[in-house]
């Protein structure tokens, strides 16, 4: 590693494009310790949108194919649509290249295992982009669970609630396509919830013995809008719109998810709940600066504002009260991702983590397609 | 029907009890077109805590053996244990005496068959006190559903949280005993759930298709303490603690249920909460005063006070703003059953809709059994 | 003091009426310990309303002449109009009959005074029905505070929010003249939050060294209708429609209180807050279960239901998590005065207390009309 | 205007100084059609602190002296402590140089009107920075007000709570001494409550008639800490640590504020509530994504997540329901400044609407010390 800064290299520039291209601006002036870093080289294959992106995001390079801007960079985030997770990840991997990718880390549980097998063998390493788990209430909430302040793990609940498909008429994207996407409300936003479970109850509750899923499409089928927004085509809807699902823990744990994109009035709910034997915590995405956290002797949940100086990540920014938002997350993962691509050191989470993740997907959909319990396996 | 108050037997003498003669006593106040009635005669074993109980309640009889408890009234209520729901209730309806029977109806689907069974050969009224049915705000949010305003149901959850079973060592009771009790939080807790979701949602979903549950005990055996409090022996807890379960609605909507008597902090948080195609419902029963509505066009969930003289039974009470408690559901409840008592019609819900839910608890523990999803059969 | 059950006599049979009725009818099931009371005679001016009144609420006589009722009953409850305060009250006193009087004690100082004066030559308890001081969450407030728990007091805020009169054509009524009522918003709901206020910090902060009102009338007349519903004439409105003042408490604490009636979409919300040097308070009438804590060391506040049987009053009750209504601080309200009555003891608030609000309530009045801070003299 | 990038000056290196140099380093991305800028000069009297500022807020010159400093940019912000916003703001802009200063505009009314006198005479825009006008929330809730959806405004109650100050030991700050810093909560908290009052409902209810104050300072002097935190000597506090108004506005609508830094467990809360005769609103800026909404016909308040494409501002940023933090407020409001400079056109808040508030704060000092209701003048 030399003093250079690390030339970053990014496939994808829309919303997560966006997202993380902000997060790297804005390191220098808060996490003054992060490496340096250069936001190089833009992937993507509309040319004319791709230069636009660029020089609005601050990258000096672009590239259409991705294999050439692998060779062009120190580090490489893969934030395009799930169907282009496996290769130019892997390739980067072979190559030596640090990558990390957006969630869930692949369509298929078997994409996500030819990822996994990669990372173990590069000595670079792999982050899937699970964002949330850089939420500073999220990260208080995991070391009071390790610090046993909510005793033994008895139940785990992950809601992730979005309602952007209510409309029969929404019109079809990728992410309802399974050959692009892999699954739908499971793995865009069912993911979210099992890794951000994991993160918190994981070490706890001993892993997941067994699953039993649920998934649902109340649309088969949306328009295809031409650019004058006249329906071209029906296409069918291959993936869910909503799923739940029920988890065995191996330490008797029980585990609830579900998620929807049809919970009218909600549009990012995604909350987690925790109850131990000593106490209980509940966290909403809506409101991410608060957690709410019962410990022993308490007779009620106290709601905490995660933004004293002491909390995770909040003596980077400003006096407690001056709440943070969700782009910070990014921001967060960044500098974590790219200081551990300095160090030579593990992020967390992994492309292993992420494979795990992928499991539990899996076997929720197996699950609901047997229509019985079924280990992660 | 003579213009004789109502001879009312109860069978029960403790908090059950003490709710529905608290109920009879204040109808008169209150719903003075309410039947008269006579709180005539209370059943229990232990003769002197029977004695001090009926003098407090009001009653002017007692006895130890309900069959003649039975002959002695015109109408029974059966407030009990769980297994001695079906003999009494059965003698009763035989005896042509109308009964209103706690919940759940049985604590096995044979007994509750016999219940149903039963009430369908009498020309009396039979009920089964699921008592949240008449809380104003869910009257309240059954008008908006039933009135289209949430429009095509998509997803329904209902989750009943206690935490009195923390403490590995709070003492053994009858409500942990399969024989006694049927089932454990899923019977106590899960049955009102199961029941206030057919009644807000059920016309609308078309009955429940399958089900696929998850029970679990944490805590295998519990002290039996004397009047010392000295732990005695342990006994086995051969019911749930907690359970949980996924239902497939007939019309495609989907169902999450859960309920905990480990869940710490919740003293007895009873919620439901219904996404539509035009809108959402939130309800808890810690804040029974309140609805949370959703409409076509809202931005966000409005917090409606359910306490308006327009409001399902509160012009009986008190001006817009006063909240009522608990208790009030009991009133509500008694004088819908004794009102179809005296005017000899039918009362909802019904021993019928007691075994509807019955079954489904049914299935629910027949699906964790056999680890696949079952049919409510 | 025979064994006979007390004859209470009641002047006023509408809402208070009816809320007093109500309690007194509850105390045997829920109170055995309370004095035996017999509901004696009602007292009205319209004689078949007042039948109706009585048959419902359960009392054996009636008169139409107050001063006949206080010689036939052991106890005396006025619950009539603002300005029928002063002259039975003090008659029932001079006749040595206990009396519990609603509040503002009365329309004017000078009666206040008079009222207070009487009580102060009586030896049987007198009584003002600030009911609130009797939600269990309040007393459990004014626990925590005289426990230090809160430490030092800061600051006080009362603020009581209604909207009947949002619509200037709503109707006129005795409420808004100022010989029948005294003041508006300031004596109807300002006179619970300074009441309260004195309750939960009164000894603390040592008294009100000065106040500074502010009172408005938004809607200056309002039609009388007649029995058909047509507009009859224009009355004036001769009391405040909303106020607000500022309080100096002689230990330097800070106080502000706020009352209206113009609100809107506030149906009955009043609030108390309190900030110490260790901790702070919170609550909310229209969730009257709750009390939001912050104690030394916490980071938020803590949302406490209080309902567990160690809280004030709830042993008497149902189990922890069956909420109370409004209509509960009256049952705990009587319990306390009919206990005072037969043991011949104090109850608080009385009538000494009653005038000290209503000295502060005068203040008020007088900062408005002068423009300048004045003392409470 | 030539096409250069204006070159900021910036004076204030610590809260503000990061708050300002963080928005002017996002606007590229997020608002491509702003001005460009450079950061050009941060001025401060520590050489070292202000270099080791510059290099991390990314100016490219310092100056020590502010004079200099103004003669070298396009634009100056004047993010000083309060005892420096005077001269250098007149000083700038009689150089016709625009000026952004921060609030409150001067510690004394006669400060504030020379900087009132100079934007006067200026022909570039002057800004008071009370960047909490830029919550999309905010500007949503006075788009309401301005649309007639909340009706006739009847009440305003602005609250700022803080609880830096309830440790008596808690150091000495410049904050605290009434000759750097012209008043404590009052012009630091109150300022922006009264700030924001003028913007939502100024219109309506037009202009302030007159008020009621009360200062009060609980703790009378703080110790000062030598480097290794000892006490060196004890400062005296010489402005209010507490403060209440009571406002009458000429519509006859009322307005209470209050603000302190005594409020054990409130970090930054800042409420502001709005009752109209046809509808509510409350914010809170702990939750600056929310704005509570009553309109007519609603029963209660609508909880409304103001993250929608729609809403103000919002669009530059992230999908509905990815929550923005506070310092978005500052990007808003530095885009709507800088595109005034650029365009030479007015910005708002502007100095004269700065100098209005300072009125306020002075009537309410002025009618503290009287003890009576004084005019704003």
């Amino acid at each position: 590693m030399t003093d250079e800064p690390l030339k970053i290299g990014v496939l994808g520039y829309r919303f997560m494009g966006n997202a993380h291209a902000n997060a790297m601006a804005r390191l220098p002036m808060f996490f003054p310790d992060a490496p340096a870093i250069e936001r190089h080289t833009l992937v993507g294959r509309d040319e004319e949108a791709l230069a636009e992106a660029a020089d609005r995001f601050g990258f000096s390079h672009t590239e259409t194919d991705w294999a050439d801007a692998i060779e062009a960079v120190d580090v490489f985030y893969n934030l395009g649509p799930n169907h282009v997770h496996v290769e130019p990840s892997v390739a980067a991997l072979e190559a030596g290249v640090p990558v990390l990718c957006e969630k869930p880390l692949a369509p298929t549980l078997e994409g996500a295992e030819r990822m996994r097998d990669a990372a173990a063998d590069a000595d670079v390493p792999s982050g899937c982009a699970f964002n949330y788990r850089f939420v500073p209430a999220i990260q208080h909430a995991r070391n009071l669970i390790a610090d046993g302040e909510i005793g033994e793990i008895r139940h785990v609940r992950g809601r992730y609630l979005q309602d952007w498909l209510v409309d029969p008429d929404a019109p079809w994207a990728w992410r309802m396509d399974a050959d692009l996407a892999g699954s739908g409300a499971l793995g865009d936003l069912g993911a979210h919830s099992i890794d951000l479970a994991g993160f918190l109850v994981g070490d706890a509750v001993g892993g997941i013995d067994r699953v039993s899923g649920h998934l649902e499409t109340f649309v088969e089928e949306r328009p295809v809008l031409d650019d004058d927004g006249n329906v071209e085509e029906y296409r069918d809807v291959t993936v869910d719109d909503a799923f739940s699902a029920q988890v065995a823990y191996e330490s008797g744990a029980m585990g609830t998810f579900e998620a929807s994109r049809f919970a009218t009035g909600h549009k990012n709910d995604h909350t987690v709940e925790v109850h131990g034997s000593k106490g209980s915590l509940r966290f909403s995405l809506e409101r991410l600066n608060e957690l709410e956290v019962l410990r022993e002797g308490d007779r009620g949940y106290e709601t905490v504002l995660v933004t004293d100086e002491s909390d995770p990540y909040v003596d980077h920014w400003w006096p407690p009260g001056h709440v943070l938002g969700w782009e910070h997350t990014f921001v967060h993962e960044n500098y974590e991702f790219l200081s551990a691509v300095a160090a030579g050191g593990e992020f967390s989470p992994s492309f292993e983590e992420g494979y795990q993740v992928q499991r539990t997907l899996d076997a929720i959909e197996r699950s609901d397609e047997r229509g019985e319990w079924v280990s992660v396996e």
